[in-house]
């Protein structure tokens, strides 16, 4: 017997058909004896109708109102859930987020969870009820409704997996488990069946959106075991766990892409102390995101500067760039948006050196050109143009040896 | 300065138009100096589509979580007008059932207010804040969400101005007030600039339906002054009120009709003690509401029996009846529904004789056979044939002199 949090998300709960679907497979794990609560989306499409309604009367919204109508899709699928739940005979309540409670700070519409409630939920499913708590939403300490952004099911699902110290959180989803890489462009993809929270959260920040970041985060440091599985299939999906529990490490885990950056170059830009500082500050203070930077020091004592941004960035990037130019005193300012970040993942290469020097030669093979490199510890991304994206991708999985045998 | 709680409807509130028209109608009032609380339905057919879910999945569902899901209406409608009003530069803040808190019983999906916390609400009208209130739901003793049954909104609205003590309390709807009948029947017919509390419940209960009929007993209990107006003209509507208000007191303030009753005759039933009580004793168990009665006594020491009980309820009430056959005894039963129950309204009626004789005198005169007469202290009603409906209106209009003059 195990206790197990079941998220299920907005499409896993689209209409009537797909609930009563939900409510059989929960039933399943009741039947197979286990403790069940389960965390549930607003059906698929209530809540960006609710946000447009939202923004539609006042794009500056109060977000405390905003909160107090975007949680209303979650109240629904719940009372609903529990509905179809009762109707298989299974004993099931809704419980929105300030009865549980789930207590957040007072960032409306993008809070945290502070802490949760666990002893009451733990004891109804321990009396055989199955508790069906609102995901994305919580109560803040002015007993007001908040939420916890777009994606904050997942993370209100790890929350409660933790507060009841569930043996397992299952994320129902769309997509069946986390592949070595995007199977629509390497069809020969595998799905992994574990990966260590660390390289979740690297995959999850170059493009492989499965789980929600946040709660990939709240996971490893509550030590929440998580699988991500298909709502529509029926078969076992991919762990995220700690590393330990991994027990063949190899050295890269996945191989993920991002078309999301665009490429910004200040050329000869004078090479002089602070010079950094005048280019980035202005472009956090204008809430830009800077991703992989170089700097290429000339003969001359000049520098050119290149660095990422977001594409939707971009605009605003070259508008502050632009205003700033006599204080920084660029030549030129070149941007290019047909850029595609390619990123090797692994545990392994914190400690196996020379994991990297595959990448480069590859890809050198290909020849593909790589236009800047950055590296964490678990994780190398390289910056290529856009039209290499799946030549890049198919070579790097090969190379790591991650083809699945046909 | 007046403190005025002002109730939307659904209708009044159907898109975000109709919102912000809402948001203009509460700043009017706020800048002309009054302290406004506003209490608003959901979004017409939210509701409905809301009730059809939890109906489809299951016609039993557990009445708790019926709750859950439907109160999420109005939960939209508090923060789309409250963002609505301070995009008007409005101070406005949304308040649910269970933030107020509206303390109701445990009588999920038709609950009581027991008790409505108004000492917050009055601090922040005075600070100039406008409290959005959601309608039609409440938080019962266990803390689950409670909703006070179709049309429950008016209650709300009655029930949150008693107990911030408002001066007023503003139904906005689509009709512009209470009319002495029908304008659709009588294009003479008037506004009443006032009605009686008890006059608004006799005319509520033979078919006007303006007001939900627990709304106005809730103001009549608390001498909540009512008014009932329109939300997308701008003129003044009827008053509901103690009747000492009402200067004027007419015989008879309104002229109410009502098609939903079917007639039922026992024919040659045994003239005998207890024989209502096996009758009526059935029906009751079977949940059909009988209304008028009338016996007549035979000569042969056998009597005929006839009743109206709700349109709906025929079939149930046949079959119910004829089950009871042996016990009762009767020769045969007839059923009509093709009846309908004219009644005249007013409080004058309980000082002045003789005020039904001229509805009686009046009828003979167009010729139209009353078939069953009740009569209560301040209404008296008639069962006539329904193809009389129009006629037997228009002629008690006239004859109590409540034709506008043209």
């Amino acid at each position: 017997m195990a206790r197990i949090v079941m998220k299920f998300g907005g499409t896993s709960v689209a209409d009537l058909d797909r609930i009563r679907n939900v409510a059989l497979r929960v039933k399943r794990e009741v039947d197979a004896g286990h403790e069940v609560a389960v965390v549930v989306s607003a059906m698929s499409g209530v809540t960006n109708q609710l946000v447009k309604w939202c923004q539609d009367l006042s794009p500056l919204h109060d977000a405390r109102e905003y909160d107090t109508v975007v949680a209303t899709g979650e109240q629904v699928t719940i009372g609903l859930l529990a509905i179809a739940l009762q109707t298989l005979g299974v004993d099931a309540r809704s419980w929105q987020g300030w009865q549980v409670p789930i207590r957040t700070d007072d960032a409306h519409g993008k809070a945290r969870v502070d802490d949760i409630e666990g002893a009451t939920l733990i004891a109804r499913m321990q009396a055989g009820q199955v508790p069906v708590v609102a995901g994305f939403q919580g109560v803040g300490p002015d007993n007001r409704v908040t939420t916890l952004g777009r994606g904050g099911s997942d993370l209100s699902a790890v929350a409660v997996a933790a507060a009841v110290r569930a043996d397992r959180c299952d994320i129902y989803t769309d997509v069946d488990g986390i592949y070595t890489t995007d199977p629509r462009i390497v069809p020969r993809a595998r799905k992994l069946p574990a990966v260590a929270y660390e390289e979740m959260l690297e995959l999850a920040s170059v493009g492989a959106k499965v789980l929600q970041t946040r709660s990939v985060e709240l996971a490893m440091k509550q030590k929440v075991r998580v699988q991500v599985l298909s709502s529509f299939e029926d078969k076992p999906g991919s762990m995220v766990v700690d590393e330990d529990e991994i027990v063949e490490q190899p050295l890269v885990t996945g191989v993920a892409y991002s078309r999301d950056e665009a490429k910004v170059t200040l050329r000869r830009v004078p090479d002089k102390p602070g010079i950094a500082a005048l280019v980035f500050g202005p472009l956090s203070e204008a809430n830009v995101n800077v991703d992989m930077i170089v700097q290429n020091l000339g003969a001359d004592g000049t520098t050119d500067m290149t660095f990422t941004v977001g594409k939707a960035d971009l605009p605003r990037a070259r508008d502050v760039l632009e205003k700033q130019r006599p204080g920084i005193g660029f030549e030129a300012m070149l941007a290019d948006p047909e850029v595609a970040k390619i990123s090797i993942v692994g545990i392994g290469m914190r400690s196996h050196a020379g994991v990297a020097a595959t990448m480069f030669k590859s890809l050198a093979e290909k020849g593909i050109n790589i236009q800047v490199i950055s590296t964490s510890e678990i994780k190398t991304s390289v910056l290529v143009g856009s039209e290499y994206t799946e030549l890049a991708v198919r070579a790097l999985h090969t190379a790591y040896g991650l083809d699945a045998e046909s």
